[in-house]
């Protein structure tokens, strides 16, 4: 029976997603295979460029903040996926060596209407890095199955 | 100088960013890094999830759109990044052996009143797959330099 289930997560529930070191190795690869902009490949260019330093692809830092919730509660939980992304914006640059730390915050929860064994939660994800800053927020809903509608499977 | 600037990304404007078929191996490694959900790793596991069967993290799926935005036109472009995406929408799941193109419609284009060297452009971009059902949809603002303004470098 996994941890998490639509109760665990009330209007107002705040989740401390631990957080991540991005790697320099791994800003290249993934700029390489899926946003080959100067800024987030070369050193020099991005110097030059508006972010002034080499910086991840904001992809890639979506992509860091999904393996974060993963590990905090969605692999542990009765999640059945989510529709998708609101307001999803890239605040700061992120740099090689940061340290990105992640806190969910439950904004709203409520039992499917069409679906009664679902309960949807929308949530805001609030990224940071290791100075304090804000560096990326987003919202989204999320599906996840009831406790105590013994779906929780 | 680049090919693209702010004055061809006129409203109405549409470009066709290309297709890419969705590598199998890839989708696999892409969960294994940053979405270790089963419904992106286990065959059978995602036989019995709510996609019915193996299919690409929803972070993946932007991803492979970005790439293909970068080599239609991003690269080529006096682009000068995005504060953000608005309405993004995972609407079908995105299988391996899929081939995904994807569309870009210029919604509303203007000159930054705080930064006249720049215009913003609102687009929102459209992914199908090869049953041209569409799998994707989101939007967001590109600031790209003005050739008018000399700044297209």
């Amino acid at each position: 029976m996994p941890r998490y289930a639509f109760e665990d997560f009330p209007v107002g529930c705040e989740i401390d997603c631990g957080s991540r070191v991005v790697d320099r190795d791994e800003v290249l690869s993934f700029a390489a295979a899926y946003d080959p902009q100067p800024l987030h490949l070369d050193e020099q260019a991005a110097q030059a460029s508006v972010l002034g330093g080499l910086s991840a692809s904001g992809w890639h830092t979506c992509a860091m903040v999904m393996r974060l919730m993963c590990d905090a509660y969605l692999l542990d939980s009765t999640s059945q996926g989510s529709p998708g992304i609101d307001n999803l914006r890239w605040l700061k640059p992120v740099r090689p060596g940061d340290t990105l730390s992640v806190r969910m915050v439950v904004q709203e929860a409520r039992v499917s209407q069409s679906r009664p064994a679902i309960g949807l939660v929308r949530s805001q994800w609030q990224v940071r890095n290791h100075h304090g800053e804000l560096v990326l927020t987003m919202e989204g809903w999320g599906m996840f199955g009831r406790r105590e509608a013994g779906n929780d499977r």
